[in-house]
């Protein structure tokens, strides 16, 4: 049995993980639960999979659920504080990171420096401090799964081919604007943009992958995790969202993981690593399938490009462009900025920071903050 | 430095070993090379290559070749007895296996007995043999590594998965009839039927491919190679030949290996397995390409159902198909008979055969024989 920690599991992947945790046959088994705010989803988790410990981000909320689940062996515990003791708990074997934003990086160090190893679903982690993580990681002697599909799919297509990788070619799915000029992009709305083709994923993940942001991180998330230079990592659109990455070798030979798009394949590989445990989900059928490829229009998704740039710069500055990104998401997702508005705001914070090297986590968590004011009053601004 | 014995030097894929050889810096060296009847070419190879032995089938070949190279250091053998000491010789690391047809299977399992590994080309010699072939691999502690672009595509996904199998997905290109009825198919001549679209190999080859026998081959090749059911394994029409096949695993996953459509890099990864090397092979571009999936038409193929069902069966009934099967290809090449008689013939052989379990190589050359001689005077009679 393997014991997990599941930070973030009201969410998208915290609730798909869940399912997993379901259907293993008591092979998982949870030992601490966090949720920022949805107290009575998170109650019912509580009374399910039976947390000896339950983190509520808002304190508020906390005081709430404490009284929901009084009957219920479970200590619930708030904030920040309690999602360090969620991480690190002596019987938990691997933490799976599902938290959204850069929130998540805190108590993935934590982990790691408890020895612990990391389902890795938070890829603001490793583009706010990919070295530093890495380091830790290595230090630590704990392996960092990816649970993000493409991260998964290369991982898998690595495997034992790690000294012959000549590229790494992420897949994308282009998003509902594939095609889009950047006229019409500019009169996107929120209920637009969260319409994901083939994904059903959260609210902001679904954002940034409307403006290929989300290609963007996941390709400083692929340098970091593989040790690879940026000039070896390639997207490709691919609109079925079919096959979920490949890695071409020295040899020519490029190996390609493909399954149906549902997070749920990801998530159970990064827990029963390197097993491979049955499901119940369907099964991919290729036939009568036609499988497509295409170059990113990087006019249209100044983002993809960007979002490479900031990593190539590499201190501080990937650091400030995610958090950036997270306060013009939520401002958009509010309606308070357009579309085409998030770009423009995330290159201006870009533009006003002054670069730093990485020395510890205080380094990365000021250049967040700074970010996130510096983007804030920008947008009261306007 | 890998040293290794090349059987079947002049034919397509020995060729092409020679040009990775070539292209090795001086990695890979040959030791011994075989040819059947082309004296000339053979002769060209023996001085660039230099191998301490050199074997020519044919006899009378062989006396013409002797005095060509009787100012080099390399000893002239002739005929099977040649052809073991090539296989066995105990300065080789590994034997290619590039000869066409069940003439391989006595060298191969020579080269096994003497701790050889094997880069298998010749899928004849499982076909024939697989039980025995893969039992004195493992008695021996020798690999048997594909050559075959499918067979290496499977056994690359394989890797370090084994357990987790659920299907395998051989992918065929279809070959140039695929969509026709079986009318249009009777009208079918050798030089429609040796286009292929997509790869350039030997006659016999070709042949099997527009008829679909070769995948039913591939089908039990895979079988034996990768110790799994029939029911195991999938066939898919794939025409772009770009997806060279797959393996689906118990969670959902499906690894698939893709490249450019050329031999050359299923040969050098057999050859280089566990590493992978750099080439001067034009790298695959995805950018703009389709790759589309259908279930092959097994109506107007009934070889590939009816090669599994003879796997099925076991015994010696796939050696004596395979066996008529060769002499019907070679029939039809040289005009004899037509396109639709091929499966006719093949047919009536396997069912006036009485199957008999394999006990040792002799059950194999005996039934192989019998089979050559039914179908070659059932073709006289017609």
């Amino acid at each position: 049995m393997k014991i997990i920690s599941v930070l973030g599991s009201t969410g998208s992947i915290g609730t798909q993980t869940l399912d997993v945790v379901r259907n293993s046959e008591g092979k998982l088994a949870v030992y601490a639960l966090s949720a920022n705010s949805r107290a009575d989803l998170f109650e019912q988790q509580i009374r399910e999979f039976r947390p000896r410990i339950a983190v509520m981000m808002q304190e508020e909320k906390a005081l709430y659920l404490k009284q929901q689940v009084v009957d219920l062996p479970v200590k619930v515990l708030v904030g920040m504080e309690g999602l360090l003791e969620a991480a690190t708990a002596a019987e938990v074997d691997t933490v799976v990171t599902a938290v959204s934003g850069s929130i998540g990086l805190e108590p993935t160090l934590a982990a790691l420096n408890a020895g612990k190893n990391i389902a890795l679903a938070n890829k603001e982690t490793l583009v706010a401090a990919g070295e530093l993580v890495m380091q830790t990681a290595e230090r630590n002697g704990c392996s960092i799964i990816p649970v993000d599909s493409e991260h998964s799919a290369v991982f898998q297509c690595l495997s034992g081919n790690e000294n012959a990788v000549k590229k790494i070619i992420l897949t994308a799915s282009g998003g509902p604007f594939r095609g889009w000029s950047r006229e019409r992009l500019a009169e996107v709305t929120p209920v637009m943009a969260l319409k994901h083709p083939n994904w059903n994923m959260g609210a902001k993940i679904t954002i940034d992958s409307a403006t290929m942001m989300n290609k963007g991180l996941e390709v400083i998330e692929a340098k970091f995790l593989f040790g690879v230079d940026y000039d070896q990592i390639d997207v490709l659109v691919h609109p079925q969202s079919i096959v979920h990455s490949m890695v071409e070798f020295r040899d020519g030979t490029v190996l390609a993981q493909l399954g149906i798009p549902d997070m749920r394949i990801p998530i159970q590989y990064a827990l029963t690593y390197p097993e491979r445990w049955e499901n119940r989900l369907p099964e991919l059928s290729l036939a009568g399938k036609s499988l497509t490829f295409e170059k990113p229009d990087l006019a249209a998704f100044p983002f993809l490009k960007f979002a490479c740039s900031c990593g190539q710069t590499g201190g501080t500055l990937p650091a400030v462009m995610n958090a950036a990104n997270e306060i013009c998401v939520h401002a958009f997702l509010a309606g308070r900025i357009k579309y085409l508005e998030m770009h423009e705001l995330v290159e201006r914070t870009c533009q006003a920071h002054q670069v730093l090297e990485i020395k510890d986590l205080d380094t990365v968590l000021t250049a967040d903050r700074w970010a996130r004011e510096y983007a804030a009053s920008q947008i009261n601004l306007g």
